[in-house]
């Protein structure tokens, strides 16, 4: 099998971090999903906490942000007015791109398919499910507080839309950003990884 | 494998069709494509030829279908009203149910997902190609005079995407509505199959 770079989409719970870090310790490669957090903070200054918050989440009070940056069109130079979580994404975007240059990897979340979507040697995937899976993943894993899983996922992914929209212009899970698409609760973690793993052996040649 | 009830969604050119046959000699179970027009027009008393050019496509003119049917609303019986293209729609709809009803086979096009949602046997594939692909395999088949098909094939799917929304209320294309999304430009026809052959066999169990 060629070398390639494979990012991963996700919804929350939907077990793409699980199905990420399989497929890369079968294919021998670097993982990336929390380690880029670490990076970007070391790289931009900024604190790994609000690296993980405003990474691939955008709160509503980025919207005071985007109102800034519109009132400042054509009055000085953008850079001085550059909001806090654009000079984070173009940080991280640089870490993702430094990444992928290295060589072969699995990268997860964070806008990966639409910063290295001009490479050929990249495969983008996307992972959904079904609430009831997402939320037994969840569950199992204690990621959020029992009783409002439900409420805490779809808060999670909303905010993950939002950001992504906000900095591709597109619509976050829309199939035709993406080479695979797989439905996690329909076929399994381990299905979903081989077969990830199966569709790279046939992608196109990356010249 | 357990007999199941695939649907394939396409964009015009990306080879669903061809996926679509080849898959159902592989399973040996019916495959159902054109074949619906001749059933909806023998059940709906519709000519063929306004089944193939309505049966998945909204026109602009459709719009005033929806005018009339909102004129009429609360002033009479709805059937009186019902545009044709809702009584296509249904009729369409209700021969896709007794499809699957009848068995394992493969469905391309025609809303069947959505209408077939309920049902825990059925996969939902969508397949989507880039533009290169789509026209060089439209080309192959002569499907479009030389020299517009980019034009043709844009048409072709901005219909569909319209007729997707009007009936489903959903986005064509969109992950989320579909278990398994392939671009077939990435891993071409052969290999598409091999990957929902393959995705078949690691269904959640029906019940």
């Amino acid at each position: 099998m060629q070398g390639r770079v494979i990012t991963i989409s996700r919804q929350c719970g939907s077990g793409g971090h699980s199905i990420g870090n399989e497929l890369a310790k079968r294919l021998d490669v670097p993982f990336y999903d929390k380690e880029i957090i670490e990076m970007t903070a070391k790289e931009s200054g900024f604190h790994p906490q609000f690296v993980e918050e405003k990474g691939e989440h955008m709160e509503s009070s980025m919207l005071s942000n985007l109102a800034r940056h519109l009132s400042c069109a054509g009055r000085g130079n953008y850079e001085d007015y550059q909001p806090l979580q654009d000079q984070l994404y173009f940080s991280q975007a640089n870490i993702i791109k430094e990444l992928a240059e290295k060589g072969p990897c699995v990268i997860v979340g964070r806008c990966a398919d639409y910063i290295l979507w001009n490479r050929k040697d990249v495969l983008n995937v996307f992972i959904h499910a079904d609430m009831e899976f997402k939320k037994k993943h969840c569950m199992e894993r204690r990621q959020f507080p029992e009783g409002n899983a439900e409420d805490m996922i779809r808060r999670r992914d909303k905010l993950r839309a939002d950001h992504y929209r906000y900095y591709t212009d597109q619509k976050w899970g829309d199939s035709f950003h993406y080479h695979l698409c797989l439905d996690s609760s329909m076929f399994g973690i381990e299905k979903c990884v081989d077969i990830i793993e199966d569709a790279c052996k046939a992608m196109r040649p990356a010249s």
